[in-house]
C-alpha cells in the first residue's frame, strides 16, 4: 500500500452560522486547511467534497474556491459523507492520479439557503415520520432493558463530550452539564432527553491529503493514514423486525477493514483515542462495543468506569463529539479527521489527549446503513 | 500509470420504464454487467453509483444488489454522475484498493417513487424557471448568429441519431425522422423543437473494472482505460454575462486531461468514434469544437458533411445518443462507456462501426460547470 499523509486541516466554527452558507464554509475550512499545509490551491491536483444536502455537483467547490479546469466530485453516503470525501482523496492519492487532494464535508442545516433547500424533506426516513431520535430511541430502548442500566449511564456520554466540548473553540455547545441537567430536560423520544440528541449544526471542515513525496518535501510527513473502511448494508436495518438493535453491525464490519489495513488487532492498546458517532448517547456506548474497545454489553462500563474520560486511558471524543461539537451531517467525519490530525500534531490545547499516537474516527449513517473508520498514526 | 480494464458492461432498456423502480433498474444492469464480466457479485471489492436525484448513500446499491459489508459511494456531479462513478472505480483500482470495482448509473424520472422524488424541484436552476432547453437555447442563438447556420443543420443531428438509435434495441426511441419533421415540431425553446431535445428517461447501466492481473486471468483484457479527464468550472457560465455561448470550455479541459493522460494529440485520426453528450442538437457541434474534432465555428460542417454518420469517417453518437438512446440523468455517462465497451468488442450489430479500435464519452453537466470525458482502448 501506498502511504498517504495528512499534512492539513481546517475547520469552521460549528454551529448557528446564519451570516455564511455553505459556499463560505467550505471556502473558510478550504483555505484553512491549505495554509496549514503550506500549499496553494493550485498545487491541488483533485477534489472531493462530501455533503448530504448542502451541495450539487462537484462543481460546489468550483464556486466556492475559485477552482477551475480540475476534477471535483461531490460524493454523499449519509452521515459517513465528510470522512468518505476524505476517503475517496487517499485513494486519489494512492492511484497516483493525484500528488495532494483537497477533501471538504459541508452541511448548512440552520435555515434554508439558494443551496441548501431544507433539512426535512430530503430523505423517506423524515417523511414518513421515522425520525432518527425516534430510531435511536429504540436501541436504547432495547440496550437498557437487556443490559440493565439506566437513563443516568447515557447522561454520562452528555455530561463527559459536554464538558471536553466546554474547552473546544470551535463547539457549537461550549458548556459544561450536569447529570440532573440531562435527566430533567424535556423528552425528544424516550429514553432521550434533550441533552441525549446531538444539535442541528452548521459547519464545514477541510482536509489536505499528500503522497509520501510530496509531504516529505514539504516537511510535513507526521501523521499518515494507517487504514480505512467503508461499509454499507443489503438492508436499512432500522425498519427490519430482525434488526437486534443492540448494536451496528456495519461498524463492526467498517472496524474490520480498518484495522485490518492498519494492522491493528487490539484497538483499546493500539490506538490512543477516538472520535466516534454520537449522534445520541446510546450511540456512543454502542460503538464502544461495535469498534471493538469493550465486549458485547459492556460498553456501557467504559463510561461509568471514566476509561473515555479526557483524562482516562482511552479518551473518546476529546473534541466534544457531535453531541457538543455539533453535527453537520456531511461535515462531521471531515471534521473529525481535522481533530485526530489535530489531536496528533499536538495543538488541542486545553483538551489534548496525552502522548497521542494514533487516533480512530468512525461514522454512522442511515438507518444503520453506513458506516466508515479511519485510523491515523504518527509516523514513528 | 496502472493499466486497468473494462471486462465487463450492462444496460437496461432506456425509457419510460414505469413498472422499474431505480433499485430494479440498477439491479438489472448490475447482474448484466457481471455476468458478462464472468465474475460474482462477490468478487467485486468496492461499488460507486452515480445519481443525481434518485439514490441516497451508498446504502442503495446493498438494497438493490444484496451487497453488505462492502464499500460503496455516491458520486453526484450533474449530468457527469454516471461517468465519473466508472472513473472513481478506475481509480479505485488503480490504487490497489479493489481488483474489481462495479460502477452504476441510474435515474428514474419518468415518475415519483420512494427513492426518486420526482425531478423538478431538485435545483434552483429549475427553480428559477432557467430550464436546460431554455439555456442551451441561448448557445444555439448564438452560434447560428456567429456563424451563419440555420435550423436544417441543428435538425440533421437529430436525424442522425435517430437513424442510429432506430438499430438498437435499448433505445428509448426506436424511429427514424426526418429534418421536416424536426422542423415542424412544436418549438420548446427557440431555435430548439421537440426533436433537438433529448428526452427524459428512465434507465440504469453498469460497468466492471479491473485490474490487469484480474482481467488477464479472466480472459478479458481486451479494453482498457486509456485516458480521463473531469474539469469543474468556478463559475455557472450560462449564468455569467461574460460566457460566450459559442462552446463549453470545460469539455476542453476535461478532454485536455485525457487526451494528456492517453497520449492522443491529434483525436480526429486517433479515436475511431465518439459518444457525446447531446442534451441539444446544438450540443453535439459545439462537442465536436470542444473535443477537438473541428476547429472553432466549423463544427457544423461534420454533420452537413456526414463526416460524423455512422457509415462517415468518424461516427458521433452510434447509439443513438442522449436525443434517440435517452437521457436518465446520473445514468448517461454509465451508458456512453457501456456502448464504447460494446463496440470496441463488436457487439453492436446493425449499429456497429467498423473497424472500431479507440472510442470517446463525453458528458457535460450543469450549466457548463462540470466535463468528464474518457477514452477506452484495445489493447494491442
Amino acid at each position: 500500500m501506498k502511504e498517504v499523509y495528512v499534512i492539513g486541516a481546517g475547520c469552521t466554527p460549528f454551529g448557528d452560522l446564519h451570516t455564511r452558507d455553505a459556499v463560505a464554509m467550505a471556502r473558510e475550512a478550504s483555505f484553512q486547511a491549505l495554509e496549514d499545509a503550506g500549499v496553494d490551491i493550485s498545487d491541488i491536483d483533485i477534489f472531493y467534497v462530501g455533503s448530504v444536502r448542502s451541495v450539487t455537483s462537484g462543481s460546489f467547490l468550483g464556486n466556492a474556491l475559485g477552482v477551475r479546469n480540475k476534477p471535483v466530485t461531490r460524493v454523499e453516503n449519509f452521515c459517513a459523507s465528510g470522512m468518505d470525501a476524505v476517503r475517496q482523496a487517499a485513494i486519489a492519492v494512492m492511484s497516483g492520479q493525484a500528488r495532494i487532494a483537497l477533501a471538504v464535508g459541508v452541511e448548512k442545516l440552520r435555515d434554508a439557503t439558494r443551496r441548501g433547500l431544507g433539512f426535512r424533506s430530503f430523505h423517506p426516513v423524515f417523511v414518513f415520520g421515522a425520525t432518527p431520535p425516534g430510531l435511536f430511541a429504540l436501541a436504547a430502548n432495547r440496550y437498557m432493558h437487556t443490559y440493565g442500566i439506566g437513563r443516568e449511564t447515557l447522561a454520562k456520554v452528555a455530561v463527559k463530550n459536554h464538558r471536553n466540548g466546554a474547552k473546544n473553540p470551535l463547539a457549537h455547545f461550549r458548556k459544561e452539564i450536569t447529570v440532573e441537567t440531562v435527566l430533567k430536560a424535556p423528552i425528544v423520544a424516550y429514553p432521550f432527553g434533550v441533552f441525549d440528541c446531538s444539535p442541528v449544526t452548521d459547519g464545514a471542515s477541510a482536509v489536505v491529503i499528500a503522497s509520501r513525496d510530496v509531504a516529505e518535501g514539504l516537511g510535513k510527513a507526521q501523521v499518515f493514514i494507517r487504514g480505512f473502511g467503508l461499509a454499507v448494508m443489503h438492508t436499512e436495518p432500522m425498519y427490519d423486525p430482525s434488526f437486534k438493535y443492540t448494536g451496528f453491525p456495519v461498524t463492526t464490519e467498517a472496524a474490520g477493514q480498518a484495522y485490518k489495513m492498519a494492522d491493528i488487532s487490539r484497538p483499546l492498546e493500539e490506538i490512543s483515542f477516538a472520535e466516534v458517532h454520537d449522534c445520541f448517547t446510546m450511540t456512543e456506548i454502542l460503538n464502544y462495543e461495535d469498534l471493538g474497545f469493550a465486549e458485547k454489553g459492556e460498553g456501557w462500563k467504559l463510561i461509568e468506569e471514566g476509561v473515555t474520560e479526557l483524562e482516562g486511558k482511552f479518551p473518546v471524543n476529546p473534541s466534544g463529539g457531535l453531541k457538543s461539537f455539533g453535527h453537520p451531517i456531511g461535515a462531521t467525519g471531515a471534521r473529525m479527521i481535522f481533530e485526530v490530525y489535530s489531536q496528533l500534531t499536538g495543538r488541542c490545547g486545553e483538551r489534548q489527549v496525552k502522548n497521542a499516537h494514533t487516533g480512530l474516527a468512525h461514522n454512522i449513517g442511515g438507518p444503520g446503513t453506513v458506516s466508515t473508520v479511519m485510523i491515523l498514526s504518527l509516523r514513528s
